[in-house]
């Protein structure tokens, strides 16, 4: 089975490339060659099987095509120019994540000749916008307030359709915020609510810009991996046509999130949250969803952590070791 | 005041162009100018000021730019590849229906310098895809089953982004079944609706295909021109960000159809129609909407027929002259 990411630079693509390579095999079949794609050159892990990594501009002509060309079983597409970039450069946002999307879904479909690979494409809930019902069901309409949530509501309008002609087996899945990421703090509006419990486990003080009672959802980065494989090995005969799922996430508010490291890590961890409201990031974080209903993917399987507790947990289990810190 | 209209050679752009003209203005200003543009030459309609019949393809390159060069102020985009065709020819159907009107949207912005038309979209309830609830609400999610559908839902979503950005201040508007049609009996699956009640008027048997408790929205093509021009006229700080409006219709089943022609017309009209069913008819209706809460748009005044008994009398007194035949 040969498998191709595209976007397999980023955090998410990376740590999906690193477990197909752990497991060797996707969905009971051994994998024969792993293909990673980006703008930016992907990390090549060590693997019993080929690792191809390439990079260049998907969204140039004719890059798609050649980029396909070897029919690879499972495609993964994760490659997107982020909210705030495609926000501040409206052409640079619709040529990489309407037109590349598109470049893609073409170059499948014209392969023809019975090609229909499996094909993952990562959603997100910025397809949804304010005012919101306080659970957002499998049925609320797409209402995105950013060009970045129109492009992803596009593309997941367009793999429905595609899948439905036959041209290849889609999946969409609409990833809640990933929490706790690695790494160091970045600049999204949204980086406060893993930087909060990150932060303190490094030994660092962490800013916290909003008010205890706001609410979010989330799931881990390990759960997103995971929502990334059984979406490319469910039996999409029970998704039927509507090809496009939310994923299932942890709602809670702040406050549960502090308690929660609390709870896991001690006092003397929460006791570097510092509250310094910001106008702006409240403002930015009124606009967003706070809890989903995400009933169609749980029953076809797709699971999340169960507490914020266990969100922690898995910071700690893969990115610490599995020791608190002293 | 300039006037574009993209689709003006069909059913309902010819009624909006006559109507204009017959007018002579748009929200309480005077028309100076009436560009009709179709893949077709438009029928040019006598008018006090001048009207334009301009044919070309409006997806080829270059094309948008120049009929937008002279800044129309309002631009209705009817223009559509239908249905049937657009599923039978996936690339015209997304080429037109798609890259036609990105490319029309992308002209309209790169004009710049603070111009920003009213922009009117026809889009179409095949937004919406089976299963339904009984009554489809403001807030139901867009699951299109057919590539036309995917194509107007595409559309509706860069009207609400290009809106929000300010790019132009867009309104569309999601057509019910147009219904009496004029004219001859077509090939759509959706035919019968118009020719159970059109035949009989015009001393023809019509055949009915489905059964008679088959329900369906409808509006007059007299209430299609009326959603247009409100459309282009109402003040869009009211519809907000949410810029795609279902528009009011009249649900009634094919028996209330037939019971409103028998009050309109008498009995010896619909003794005209012969049922005659047609399975593969029957299970294209079955993927048909009944009904919709068009709450929205009632709230912002669009109108609609009252009854079907009304879409009757609109029928006789714009197609008929006024008076049931002999």
């Amino acid at each position: 089975m040969q498998i191709l990411i595209f976007g397999a630079a980023g955090m998410v693509g990376r740590k999906l490339a690193d477990r197909l390579v752990q497991e060797g095999q996707l969905g009971g079949t051994a994998i024969s060659r792993l293909i990673l794609h980006d703008v930016e050159t992907p990390f090549r892990p060590d693997a019993p099987f080929p690792v191809d990594t390439l990079t260049s501009d998907f969204s140039a002509p004719g890059e798609a095509e050649r980029l396909v060309a070897n029919r690879p079983d499972v495609i993964f597409h994760l490659a997107a120019i982020v909210s705030g970039e495609a926000e501040a450069d409206l052409e640079k946002g619709y040529r990489i994540n309407l037109d590349g999307t598109r470049f893609l879904f073409d170059a499948i479909r014209l392969i023809g000749d019975g090609y229909c690979p499996r094909l993952v494409f990562t959603s997100s809930i910025a397809v949804f916008g304010a005012p919101f019902p306080e659970a957002i069901g499998d049925e609320f309409f797409l209402t995105p307030l950013t060009s970045y949530g129109t492009q992803k509501a596009i593309g997941e309008l367009l793999l429905a359709d595609y899948s439905r002609r036959g041209f290849f087996d889609g999946v969409g899945i609409r990833l809640p915020t990933i929490c706790v990421r690695p790494g160091r703090p970045n600049k999204a509006a949204s980086g406060f609510f893993s930087s909060i419990i990150r932060e303190p486990l490094n030994g660092q003080e962490a800013v916290l810009p909003v008010p205890l009672d706001v609410r979010h959802s989330h799931a881990s980065p390990r759960s997103a991996v995971n929502f990334l494989i059984h979406a490319a090995t469910l039996d999409t005969a029970e998704v039927g046509p509507r090809r496009n799922l939310t994923m299932p996430s942890v709602s809670v508010t702040v406050a549960e999130q502090i308690d929660a490291m609390r709870r896991v890590a001690g006092e003397r961890f929460a006791a570097r949250i510092r509250q310094e409201l910001d106008p702006t990031i409240i403002r930015f974080v009124e606009g967003w969803p706070r809890r989903f209903d995400a009933r169609r993917a749980e029953s076809l399987g797709f699971r999340a952590e169960a507490s914020f507790d266990e969100i922690i947990f898995v910071y700690i289990e893969d990115e610490l070791g599995g020791s608190i810190p002293a």
